[in-house]
């Protein structure tokens, strides 16, 4: 972002606002994908994983894989739907109590608004105008005092719905790779092998995506996320045999 | 908030304000511990569910819950601490990249903080003063766009480490409940009873609460989380008895 100042000034901020906004509307379906996958990969792969390290058959362990793909995927689907459906309840609730606080203690509103400004070095005699220009328009005035003073945005209502869908789904699809192996290898020490190889080929290519798309370093990313799975596992593996004994 | 208006008005807003803070931060620890115990209640007691539901013994069952609330725990809190991480970076990124803007594109800087306060009705001489006033201070400057552009507050660096801790243990917690009836019961069809009755009791008690934090209608969200639960475990039941016919 080193362009040169230009005479269309307002054109260039609002386009460069209009961007960051589209930024980050697809950063939240992102994130979801994210969550769901990362999870998806790495839990019930250590969950296969530890089984095997107890001697347990591959059919034993393909049940056990599966039905916790289906609990972890309703347990985050539905729980990503109640905690943003929640937000939005937060924020409607907020709204209230601050355009009744409008209503029934504009000072006191007024007195804070003005301690925003004044936290950035803004003198009386320079946001008072701006005080008064929000007296002057309630609507707006609330809509200052969520985004500045409570730092909430009004959340999208079709937000809940897909961002349980977005996880679930995701959760599954990460969930399939490490319990491939063992549909088609029934013995459960030949499978394990094959899913560590599979997911932590995938961890490593998802890592580096979830890094390009989040702009961390894709390298380090990738590293990192097959760390998370493989740290998961080991730990699974050995727990699962400290159990058997 | 029905408060009556006094003259010590910035005090009262002051203490408004300190008051809206702690229960900001408060919230990022409740949080956590909430996406940790509701997981941990729920995916391990659906998976063990479902697993009875196959057949298999409680000795099975119980090293499989242990692995998964392993790997789950260590999956949520390592997950947990490298998204604060991540977020921490992001803000040092869009940080670094405000400070260059306001120093190299100074006036399509200032014409976004005006786009800001024309947003809400302000009109150009009176949000003029302002602007000229965070122009004097770039560090305050800054500040500003961090907040009021990108909606971005600095994270506390301790954060990550205590957000991925708090989210293990309360995994870790959560995936005990359901786990304990198999550890005194050795028969599946026995201990699937006690662990639907004592992990839909502690869902109960777990929702009331949560609702009570978040500012929700404790029983309703009583009911919700006990739903997810049920839910999630008819799932796993149903597909582990599916794979194993």
């Amino acid at each position: 972002m080193a362009e040169k100042a230009s005479p269309d000034l307002e054109k260039q901020a609002l386009l460069h606002k209009s961007h960051d906004e589209e930024h980050f509307t697809s950063s939240d379906v992102v994130r979801d994908i994210i969550i769901g996958v990362s999870d998806g990969l790495t839990v019930p792969f250590a969950l296969a994983a530890g089984l095997s390290g107890a001697d347990v058959n591959s059919s034993i362990i393909l049940i056990a894989g599966v039905a916790e793909v289906a609990a972890g995927a309703i347990s985050m689907g539905l729980g990503g739907y109640l905690a943003a459906k929640s937000e939005a309840d937060h924020y409607k609730r907020e709204l209230k109590r601050e355009e009744e606080e409008i209503i029934n203690v504009p000072d006191i509103e007024a007195a804070e608004c003005a301690e925003i400004l004044a936290q950035y070095g803004v003198e009386p005699h320079e946001y008072d105008p701006v005080v008064n220009a929000l007296r002057r328009n309630p609507q707006a005035w609330v809509d200052f005092m969520m985004k500045f003073e409570l730092g909430l945005e009004k959340p999208d209502p079709m937000r809940a719905l897909w961002s349980a869908l977005t996880i679930a789904l995701s959760y599954v699809v990460g969930g399939i790779v490490p319990l491939m192996p063992y549909v088609v290898i029934p013995y459960a020490d030949q499978a394990v092998v094959a899913s560590v190889v599979i997911t932590l080929i995938a961890l490593l290519i998802f890592g580096f995506v979830k890094g390009h798309f989040t702009g961390s370093q894709p390298f380090k990313s990738a590293l990192q996320t097959a760390l998370i799975g493989a740290v998961a596992s080991a730990a699974a593996y050995s727990i699962a045999k400290l159990f058997r004994t």
